[in-house]
C-alpha cells in the first residue's frame, strides 16, 4: 500500500481514509471478507496516529463496511456491498426536508391521490364533472383557431394581446373598464396568487382573510413567510385591522362571490362598505371573482374593482370553473406598476402561459360560445344542487345546518357535534368517499364540511351522502 | 366642530387628526381656501396640546393639504385636490421593492420589450423563427387529438400519464431507461428550474456551474437566497468542489449538449468523468438537455440520466427549442422521491400544465411528427448556421474568434478586446438591433456575444451582423 492522506486537502485526515478504504471495497480491490493488516502496521503506512485510524475504522465499522471478528482483527464486512449501493444513493430527503416551499397539507395530498381513484366517490371536489365540461365543442373549435408561428412562439410577457383585448370587453359586465395593459394572463388563478406572493409581498405580510377559506388549503403565501390571519365578522373594523398588522405590510383576500368554500355572496353594500374599510386602512385588496358567472337566478353585483379609484384591487378570474380547469387559463387586472412587476416575475417563472389554450379562451370569448356555455352548465348544476339539497333534507336535518347554495360548486354544511374530524375522513376514504373537511378552511374546525354537487353523478351523489350518513351513524353507536 | 381624537385609539392623537382633516377636506367639508379656526381655539376644541395640533398641520403642510400664508392663519391650500388624488393612489412600488422576487436584469427587461417590436433585428433571440415552427402541421394535427372530459379536467399531480408513457420512449434513445412514475410535466424547461429551487434547496445552497451560462441570465435560484458560482474548467475537482460548498447544500447545473451560451458539447468521456467526480463529490446534477437533438451532423451521445445508478441526476427536457414554445411543455426525470416533490410543488403553483398542450406533445411524439419535423428543421438551421459563419467571416476575422457551430441555435463570438458593454448593447438597440451580450452569462465579461443565426430571416441577419460591424468600428474611431 503505498497510499498516504494528503494533508493540505480541506478534508480531515480520517476522513480521507474513510474515502480511500471505502474506494477500495467498491473497486473490488479489498472483496468481502479481506483481512486488514494489523492497525500499528496501516498506521505506520499512512503515516498518521493510530488514533487517526482507529477513528476512520470505528466510522467504516459503524457504517457495516468494516466488521471485526473476536480478537482485534479487522474484515471486510459480508454486508458491504449492500451497504455500498445504499450509500451512494443520493439522499433526497435530506435536500427535501431543508428546502423552501411546504408540502401540501396531508389531507390535500390524500384527497389528490385518491382524484386519481375512478373507484372513489368524490363528494368535495372543486371541479366540474367531465360530462360537463364542453369537450367535444372545444375540440371542434380548434379549427377555428388562428394559429401562425408568432402565436406559437414565446409569449409576450403579459400574455396574448388579443385575449387581454378580449378580456376587456368581457369583463365589462363585471362593471370593470380596464385596457389591455392592465392585464396579466396567468395559468390558472392559483398561480395570480402565487405570483401576488412573491411579487408583491415581503417575507412576514400579513394577510387578511375570512376565517373559513380556500388560501388555507394551499401554502401559496405561507411558503415565503407570510402569515394568514382569519378575521371573523366583527374584526372586519379599521381599529382591528391596524391593531393586527400593526406596521407590517399587509394585504385583504376576499372571494366576495360565492365564496369557498361557503357560498356566501355579498351584497354590493357591503362590498362598498369593505371596500371603504381597506381603502381607510391602506390595504391592497385580492379580489377573488373566479366563480362569478355561476349564480343561478341572479344577475351578480359589480365586482369591488368597479369601484377602485385607488389601484388598490387585484381583481382574478379564470376559467377553471366555467369552461375548463385542464385550459390553465386565468387573468390578473391590475395598475400598471402590478401587472408589469407580475408579468416580470411571471416570465422568470414560466415565460408565459400555454399559447393554445389562450387562443382557444379568446375564441370561446369573442365568438360568444363561452356565455352559452354557461347558460346551459348553470342549468344544469342548479338541477344538481337541488338533488343534494333533498338528499341532504333527508338525511341530516336533525343534526344539521345549511343554506340551499345561490349558485356554484358547494354546500357547506354545518353540523351541530364536532364530528368532522381526520378520523371521519379516513373512514370515509376506506369507504371509498371522499370529502372536504372543514379543518382544511380553517384549523380546528370540526363541524363543517365543503359538500361538492358539482362533481359525481346523480347516483354517485346518492351514494356518497348515503355513505356519509351512515358513516356517522355508526360513530354515534360507539 | 364637536369631533375629537379619541385616546383608546392605537394611532397617535397627531395622526388622528391628520386623518379627520383630511376627511374634511376631501369631502368637501372644508373646500379649497377655506380658513382654519386659530391654533389655540382648534387645540382647545380637540382637547390636545398645541403642540400635538402643531405637529399634525405642520404634516398635512408638508403634504401639500393646508398653507399658510403670511401671519399664522391657515388655509386648505389651493393644490389640496390634485394631493388628495395621488396620495389615494395605493403605493405599489413600496410593495414591490419590499418582495422576495428579484426584478429581471435591466438588459433582459429591455431584451424581452424591444423582442414586442416587429421593427427590430433580433440577432441573440433563443427562439426559432416564427416560419420555422410548424404551425399549419399543428393546427391540421389538432383533429387528431383525443379530448374528452377527463383529459381537460384538473390534472393528475405529475401530468398526462399517456404523455409520460410516451416521453418514456422517447427518451430511451437518450439512454434513458425510465418509467411513467420517474417523470414530472412542467410548464417548460425553465419551470422545471423553479420548482428544483423552491423545493430541492435550502436558502443559502450553492449551485455550482461553468462560469458562461444560461442560469446567470435568470434569478431562479437567487430569488430564493441561492448562490450561483461558476467554475472554470481547472475548478472541476473534488478538492475545489468541497472548498467552495464547505458543509453547504449544493447541486451541479449543466448543460452537455449545446451549451447555452457557448454552443460546446461535452464528449461521453467528459460526461462520465463529471458525473463521477459529482458521486465522489455527493453533489447532484440537473442535466439541462433541452438542445440535444439539434446536432447537425452527429448523434448525440447519451444523456448523463443514462449512467446514473445513485439517483443523482435530475433530467430536464423540453420542445420549446424543436417544436414550439408556445405549448410550455417540459419534462424532468428523476428518483421517485425528488418527482414526487416536485409534482407536490407543482400542484401548489399552478395545478398542472395546459391538458391541450400536453395532448398535442404527446401526438406529435407518438406519431412520429416530433421527429420528422426535427430532421427538416436540422437541415434549415445547418443552412443558416452556415450562413452566419461566413457573414461573420467577412467581417470579423482580425477582431474576434469563434466556432463553427456543431448545432442548435447559437454562435458564441469571442471579440480580442472588451469591447461588447452594455454602451455598445444600447447603441445598437438604438439601431434597432437587439444582441445578448456576454455580460447576461457572466458579470463583467465584455468580449462574448451570444448570436443566434435561429430567428432572423437571410436578410435580418445580413443587415443585423453589417450594423454590428459598423458600429464596431465607428466606437473603435472615437
Ligand atoms: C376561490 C378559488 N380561487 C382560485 C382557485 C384556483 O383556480 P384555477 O384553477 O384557476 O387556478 C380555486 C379553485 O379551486 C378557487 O376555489
Ligand atoms: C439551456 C436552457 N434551458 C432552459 C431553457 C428554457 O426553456 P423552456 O422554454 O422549455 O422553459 C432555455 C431557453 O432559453 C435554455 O436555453
Amino acid at each position: 500500500m503505498n497510499w498516504q492522506p494528503n494533508r493540505s486537502l480541506p478534508l480531515s485526515l480520517s476522513k480521507q481514509i474513510v474515502q480511500w478504504m471505502t474506494e477500495q471495497i467498491e473497486s473490488g480491490e479489498w472483496p468481502i471478507g479481506t483481512k486488514l493488516p494489523p492497525q500499528r502496521k496501516l498506521a505506520l503506512s499512512f503515516g498518521v496516529n493510530r488514533s487517526t485510524l482507529q477513528e476512520a475504522i470505528d466510522e467504516l465499522k459503524a457504517n457495516g463496511l468494516l466488521s471485526s471478528k473476536t480478537g482485534s482483527a479487522t474484515y471486510v464486512s459480508n454486508d458491504s456491498w449492500n451497504v455500498l449501493v445504499k450509500q451512494k444513493q443520493t439522499n433526497w430527503q435530506q435536500y427535501i426536508e431543508a428546502s423552501i416551499h411546504k408540502s401540501n397539507f396531508q389531507t390535500i395530498q390524500l384527497i389528490n391521490e385518491f382524484e386519481q381513484d375512478d373507484s372513489v366517490i368524490r363528494l368535495g371536489t372543486g371541479e366540474l364533472n367531465p360530462l360537463l365540461l364542453p369537450s367535444a365543442a372545444i375540440h371542434a373549435s380548434l379549427s377555428g383557431l388562428d394559429l401562425d408561428g408568432k402565436t406559437i412562439g414565446y409569449s409576450s410577457p403579459q400574455g396574448s394581446l388579443s385575449l387581454r383585448q378580449a378580456i376587456c370587453s368581457y369583463v365589462q359586465k363585471r362593471g370593470i373598464v380596464t385596457s389591455p395593459e392592465n392585464i396579466c394572463i396567468v395559468s390558472g388563478a392559483l398561480q395570480a396568487l402565487q405570483l401576488i406572493s412573491v411579487g408583491l409581498l415581503e417575507t412576514g405580510s400579513f394577510v387578511l382573510q375570512d376565517r373559513f377559506s380556500y388560501l388555507n388549503s394551499i401554502h401559496t403565501f405561507q411558503s415565503f413567510g407570510m402569515h394568514l390571519y382569519g378575521l371573523s365578522e366583527h374584526q372586519y373594523t379599521l381599529d382591528m385591522i391596524q391593531r393586527i398588522r400593526r406596521n407590517r405590510q399587509a394585504i385583504l383576500y376576499t372571494i366576495p362571490t360565492l365564496h369557498n368554500p361557503t357560498g356566501n355572496c355579498m351584497t354590493i353594500q357591503q362590498k362598498k362598505e369593505l371596500y371603504a374599510l381597506c381603502e381607510s386602512a391602506q390595504l391592497p385588496i385580492i379580489e377573488d371573482d373566479v366563480y362569478c358567472e355561476l349564480l343561478f337566478d341572479e344577475e351578480p353585483t359589480p365586482a369591488m374593482k368597479a369601484f377602485d379609484q385607488t389601484g388598490g384591487v387585484l381583481y382574478i378570474g379564470s376559467v377553471s370553473k366555467t369552461l375548463s380547469p385542464g385550459l390553465r387559463i386565468g387573468w390578473v387586472i391590475a395598475s400598471t406598476p402590478v401587472i408589469q412587476r407580475l408579468a416580470d416575475i411571471k416570465m422568470q417563472m414560466d415565460y408565459g402561459s400555454s399559447a393554445i389554450s389562450q387562443q382557444i379562451v379568446e375564441h370561446w370569448l369573442r365568438t360568444g360560445l363561452y356565455e352559452r356555455h354557461i347558460e346551459q352548465l348553470k342549468i344544469e348544476l342548479q338541477r344538481r344542487a337541488e338533488l343534494m339539497d333533498s338528499l341532504l333534507q333527508q338525511h341530516f336535518q336533525a343534526i344539521a345546518s345549511w343554506e340551499k347554495p345561490k349558485g356554484g360548486f358547494y354546500i357547506w354544511i354545518k353540523f351541530h357535534e364536532p364530528i368532522v374530524t381526520t378520523d371521519l375522513f379516513m373512514q370515509l376514504l376506506k369507504n371509498k368517499v371522499l370529502i372536504n373537511p372543514g379543518y382544511i378552511y380553517a384549523a380546528n374546525d370540526a363541524h363543517h364540511i365543503r359538500l361538492s354537487f358539482a362533481y359525481g353523478s346523480d347516483a354517485e351523489l346518492e351514494q356518497g351522502i348515503e355513505i356519509l350518513y351512515q358513516q356517522i351513524q355508526t360513530n354515534k353507536h360507539r
